[in-house]
């Protein structure tokens, strides 16, 4: 705050107060000035605000929270605002209630540029979730037979999930049959699992708040000569990846890592999307693994590698794990096995 | 759009964008003026977009998809946005590709008002939604034994959900049990079912892309008078609600009706939210049923009538069904009992 000459800062996005104060709820503000910082939230959440809030004092607002809470920081000169997740709308009704010596200043990763570097608590959530995670492969693939619908698939490893604990999926389930592995974000559908093909899974759970992320393929039936030379430019260009994962690397070299390793057999044009993403509260978050983008990898950021190809009509292959940046270079969390499996 | 003086609208919330052209992922831009619409999305939903995408052309951007998509409305004079759901950042991005004869207009609901009324094929989806959710109760009520933990009970709620076919439950499973059923949000937790006591549940599953939600409380062992009489309450509270849903009745009336009952026996103090929301392709989308809310129930609205009471270290009991406005005043879609179970 000091270094943006903000005299206080308003923070609406629900995983940077969580971050911030402890608050695990749906609704919730809190209000940071150089003096104090207060938590706002309605009275469905009074009980759960005094439980976890932390560091700030709790008000119980009776009408909208935001207006409470812009009142509180319009005590303040110059108060910044989430660019990145407050609505048009929302600023406009803070701006209404500020008196005329305030004014509101746009602001963007102030509280994501601390959470890129995981301290050693939430490196522990972190580790415990993606243990979690590669534990439930052998379910998945137990679930995969021709004719099950993905759906089903994607039931087994959530009950599984749940019944051993998750708090939730830290995202939609993505299981992929058949040509539907060439949607690279292909939910789960009431599609089938064929007698040959590939299949992508890709799933996380929270725990303590924070996400895993995790992708497997693997074939059903035998995978043809061409099918396992797919997949094993997928697991180099991954291999690549994660080999490049150091402090001092920037975020674009390891994207062009294992994009470059993917150019050697002409198959990088099928790779249309970036190489990864932080992992913690949020399943995406900073930084973000791809061209241009500058930054340099630190001890305690959590990436995944990911890279995967799509081949419309035909199929698609895609293997992630999640990856933490260490003094000495990295550690891959994820254990679940990666050569090509056929059930 | 003439109404408003617009010559484009750049449909952002993804919701909306669904119920104008059909596309169900996660990253999609319709871009709307008089002469065309124009879809645009990334490479990962190439080809999802051209199975889904209906009344628009599809556009795969190349760079950012909002960059694009600013550069398609810029061709018009008078662009509105969703100020309610673009970001204040998202904003400043599209204002910077405009020429400077065109200009930006914060608009509000301009698509929700046309998701309030269902037609007939989504309120097809909808009950269908909503028998699923019911059918699901004896799941429930089946997994609750004293010593269970509440995520036990919502992992086989959703484990029967999924392998029945849902796409996805529509919100975070509520299971709050004894004095944890205190919290109006209390999304299920590793505390364990208690011997006697009060056990909320709330969920809901997405079929189609339409979400239900029903909240049920039952009763761990035998509910004590003062429990049974404070469940009562909450019940004739809930009929009452029910019972003002007509065509012409405002809102507020709604709320009202069910709070007045409340009032009756003292414990209105202890409802602390509103009577309920609209429910579609969002869990939560107008109108609301609460103080001060003017509008009037049309038919095809389709809402949730939820009282509730918290007693902060008792207990809490919640009933909730969704109700459709039909010309002669409403229908319950819900099935599922409301009598009080003991189990």
């Amino acid at each position: 705050m000091a270094d943006s000459a903000l005299d206080a800062l308003l923070i609406t996005h629900l995983p940077n107060v969580r971050y911030l104060c402890g608050f695990t709820g749906s609704a919730g503000i809190l209000v940071i000035s150089h003096r104090t910082a207060v938590f706002l939230t309605d009275g469905r959440y009074e009980l759960q605000a005094s439980h976890e809030v932390q560091s700030a004092r709790v008000v119980i607002a009776r009408g909208p929270a935001l207006i409470a809470a812009a009142k509180i920081a319009a005590r303040s000169k110059s108060i910044g605002i989430e660019a990145d997740h407050l609505s048009v709308a929302s600023r406009k009704i803070v701006a209404s209630v500020l008196p005329k010596g305030s004014r509101l200043k746009n602001t963007s990763g102030s509280v994501e540029s601390l959470r890129v570097i995981k301290d050693s608590e939430e490196l522990a959530f972190i580790r415990q979730a993606v243990d979690f995670g590669s534990d439930l492969l052998p379910v998945a693939i137990t679930a995969i037979t021709p004719g099950a619908r993905e759906t089903e698939v994607a039931a087994e490893i959530e009950y599984a999930a749940r019944k051993r604990g998750a708090e939730a999926m830290s995202f939609e389930t993505i299981v992929a049959a058949g040509e539907r592995s060439a949607l690279p974000h292909g939910v789960a559908s009431s599609a089938t699992i064929p007698a040959n093909g590939y299949v992508v899974m890709d799933f996380g759970v929270i725990l303590h708040g924070y996400c895993s992320d995790m992708t497997r393929t693997v074939h059903c039936g035998a995978a043809s000569r061409e099918e396992r030379s797919l997949y094993q430019a997928v697991l180099s260009s991954q291999l690549a990846g994660i080999e490049a994962c150091k402090p001092g690397t920037t975020l674009a070299d390891v994207d062009a890592a294992a994009r470059s390793e993917l150019k050697r057999t002409r198959l990088d044009r099928y790779f249309t999307h970036s190489t990864g993403h932080g992992v913690g509260l949020e399943i995406h978050e900073p930084p973000r693994l791809a061209k241009g983008q500058d930054e340099v990898l630190q001890p305690g950021m959590v990436v995944t590698i990911e890279p995967g190809i799509y081949l419309a009509g035909q199929c698609g292959i895609r293997i992630e794990d999640v990856v933490v940046v260490t003094d000495g270079g990295h550690e891959v969390l994820t254990r679940a096995r990666k050569e090509l499996i056929e059930i």
